[in-house]
């Protein structure tokens, strides 16, 4: 069949002329070049409609169904936001009660609010070591199911941002026991299951719904997305009615046809190019253990992510910001986040032999660099002339540490807490005070606190830290959070 | 300043390499060329996040605000859907009672729906010469806010799909005379109140919140929109809140960076444009006049937009829909819409004299064929062997008809209506019943029937009839319909 792009390709060169939207009339004006909106069209024939589809979009979800092992999927242009939102709305009744992860996107929390549903968390152990969250077990779940039996459906995040890969398929028996849907955030693993580089995906290891970000890991447009539906356990037209809620009734073609551009790659040429990744990828991770104070997270094709670098600073004197500055500045290399003692770096199928090469470079001379140093010189200046705290926070990790259950007492639920009345405070102020406000530390947005929880001295301590550090922390501004009027 | 394109250029030609997402690298992969995706990035530094905007965003969102005269402007990727949703959600509490026009786009019920508000319809009034229904007016707004005193929100759409537009600056006094905020769907206008061409925005007008689609009348990509608000009327923490939980968290940098080309070249080259733009426009209106049987809704600056060409085939004897096609397979003129007697054609800022030469010449010889033909001829012969409700559905109009207050009964409010259990019926055995699901003509997809509604005979009749033109009626399928179990 041909692909969205071909068909878009022939409707522009067919001689019709478009009196419709787009207003650029595939011309452009200004900085937009025909270049870019040659192909952004609407809804005209011939290219079907995302809402309702029949003919070729049906098609194309058809075929990402049986990529990834799916009975059903659909095309998202509104991100795994969008499809995360639909799968929470559409698999309990308002009020229901949902067991999440709580490294769970914020747009499962949003869920939890839009729904009024009421939220039990499972907290994935911590990775001393690396100072990460690490996916959660069966063992955790099949715990929390049994502790609370009104639970009515599971979401959790695998592989995570960092890319730490869940067990799914005994997640799967654990949850399916109780006859709930499992719900998989699987954003982060577009690339699961589609060649032996990696381990199966979450369709494939029996999940009710599982989203991919296709602009994540595959060679899509940022936005695009994709939603599998299988088994009994979700009502069809109910997630249908709320995927056309959440997105807009004007999907861009040029998003849709990345995905099928992306999916139809990866059929093709996917099992070549997830080789050549691999090696390459294991390869730098070879060349990396060269490195004397610089740690890496071993690849692990069931629970370590291919391509998800993790560079670990615990040892090396600097924190994950001076890291970041550091490749950025002067190896022009641009990672993908700075955590509080480590850097994150991403690569895909798309990376060539250079890409490579050059974090290999630089990684080992900055570790030839810091290794130079005596221990007592690492631990950097500037961090040693600040507080008690922040060097606690500094010693044992900040915002990810925040996973202790102990340290995350619901007072209100999100769902009340967040329509209350208002007021700020300083946070240094604000201990005992019950908080108004998602604080969470971006990239990735897991939260510290939810609205509706109680602030804690260790909570206002590490959200200091991660702010002193230079850290980027959604729900604080100048030094003020958001509390619940008493 | 710089443009977001050419900062995108920029950063693609630093040499600085990406380790981050979208999985594509800059390079693409497949039929995704680089010379699409070659500016699609992430928020990485530098370029600031449209969830929690600082720099460059905070800046072109001013500037935004600047040229359509409102306090405040959000740039939207997740088209005026967005807009709507965030708009009626941060206006009224949960369960608050908001007055609607009846011909909203669906995201206004969708928003209805998810925050479980009580609506009240305002209906349009009907223009009997065309098939279409008008804007609303001031004295539809000013009644209904005396007959109901606890509204606590005004929204309805202007321009209309068609092009009617309201008299905002009256309708801003009596809303804001019960203090109450006014939300007005502007996604159709986008172009208004930038030059004398047009009549000045709701923005100016004094609306609480306006929502733009940029792409649909100006040069930007599908799915990109604008929303602006003004005054003390709606909380602008709450409003940020709801734009973040509706759009995904990662934005594409193509998107914004195309609101920021249209409103860059309306800012510089607009006046001129929108002036050739007129003339051609009106030029063409002129020639049209020659046609016998075919008419077309005037021009008029305050009341019915420029560029949206509504043909009506009323007096021609064949339906929308043949008009529709014979303009595309005879002509290779593809228009917006088909309704049951009238054609949709839109003209932009983009659209060269070619464009009106080639509509104005197929018009005037269609008209000639047509008008050639007897009274008795003119009726096609498919629509005259059809049943009787047809017939008459076929002389007053149809779905647009559907605007009749009496004919919608809401027995059940649609928040909860539409998460009752259901059954399927065939449409002819449905009347009596309460409906299930949105019934509605695609496009423009105004609603025929609501969830919780009563369905009468006529609605039946009139979905039928609408099927039988070969319409796309969304929310029957296989001539059923979804009715509440009783």
């Amino acid at each position: 069949m041909e692909s969205l792009f071909e068909k878009l390709r022939e409707n522009r060169e067919s001689g019709i002329y478009p009196y419709h939207m787009p207003g650029h009339k595939r011309r452009g004006a200004g900085d937009l070049r025909p270049e870019i909106c040659g192909d952004d069209i609407t809804e005209i024939e011939g290219f079907d409609n995302l809402h309702d589809p029949v003919d070729i979009l049906k098609r194309l979800q058809n075929e990402a169904s049986e990529l990834y092992g799916a009975e059903e999927s659909f095309y998202l242009i509104n991100g795994s936001t969008a499809g995360v939102l639909s799968a929470v709305s559409a698999a309990l009744p308002v009020g229901g009660r949902i067991l999440m992860a709580r490294n769970c996107h914020k747009s499962v929390y949003h869920g939890v609010y839009l729904r009024g549903l009421r939220a039990a968390y499972l907290y994935p152990p911590f990775m001393e070591d690396y100072d990460i969250v690490d996916a959660v077990t069966p063992k955790q779940v099949s715990d929390a199911l049994e502790k609370e039996p009104d639970i009515g459906a599971v979401i959790l995040v695998s592989p995570t941002y960092e890319g730490r890969i869940a067990d799914i398929r005994r997640i799967v028996r654990i949850v399916h026991e109780k006859d709930i849907p499992l719900i998989v955030d699987e954003a982060h693993g577009a690339h699961l299951g589609l060649t032996r580089e990696s381990c199966e995906n979450s369709c494939q290891a029996g999940a009710d719904i599982v989203i991919h970000s296709v602009h994540k890991t595959l060679p899509a447009l940022t936005q695009s997305a994709l939603l599998h539906v299988s088994g009994p356990r979700i009502d069809r037209n109910r997630l249908r009615r709320f995927l056309r809620i959440y997105q807009t009734s004007s999907p861009s073609y040029l998003l849709m046809a990345s995905i099928d551009s992306a999916l139809r790659f990866m059929r093709q040429e996917g099992v070549s190019a997830m080789n050549v990744f691999a090696r390459r990828y294991e390869r730098m991770l070879e060349d990396l253990k060269a490195c004397r104070v610089l740690k890496f997270l071993p690849y692990d094709r069931e629970r370590q992510d291919l391509g998800k670098l993790v560079i670990s600073v615990r040892e090396a004197g600097i924190s994950g910001k001076e890291l970041y500055d550091r490749l950025l500045c002067r190896y022009r290399l641009q990672t993908e986040m700075a955590g509080e003692s480590y850097v994150l770096a991403m690569f895909t199928v798309c990376d060539g032999a250079e890409a490579y090469d050059r974090m290999t470079r630089a990684l080992l001379e900055i570790d030839r660099e810091l290794g130079a140093l005596s221990g007592k010189e690492r631990r950097p200046a500037r961090i040693a002339e600040e507080s008690e705290f922040l060097r606690s926070g500094w010693e044992y990790g900040v915002a990810q540490k925040s996973m202790d259950p102990a340290e995350h007492t619901a007072v209100i639920p999100l769902s009340e807490a967040w329509d209350m009345e208002m007021e700020e405070r300083e946070l240094s102020d604000s201990a005992g005070r019950i908080c108004g406000e998602f604080v969470s530390l971006y990239p990735p947005g897991i939260p510290v606190l939810v609205p509706g929880e109680r602030i804690t001295a260790e909570n206002c301590g590490r959200i200091a830290g991660l702010l002193k550090q230079g850290l980027m922390v959604q729900g604080v501004e100048n030094g003020r959070i958001r509390v619940i009027v008493t």
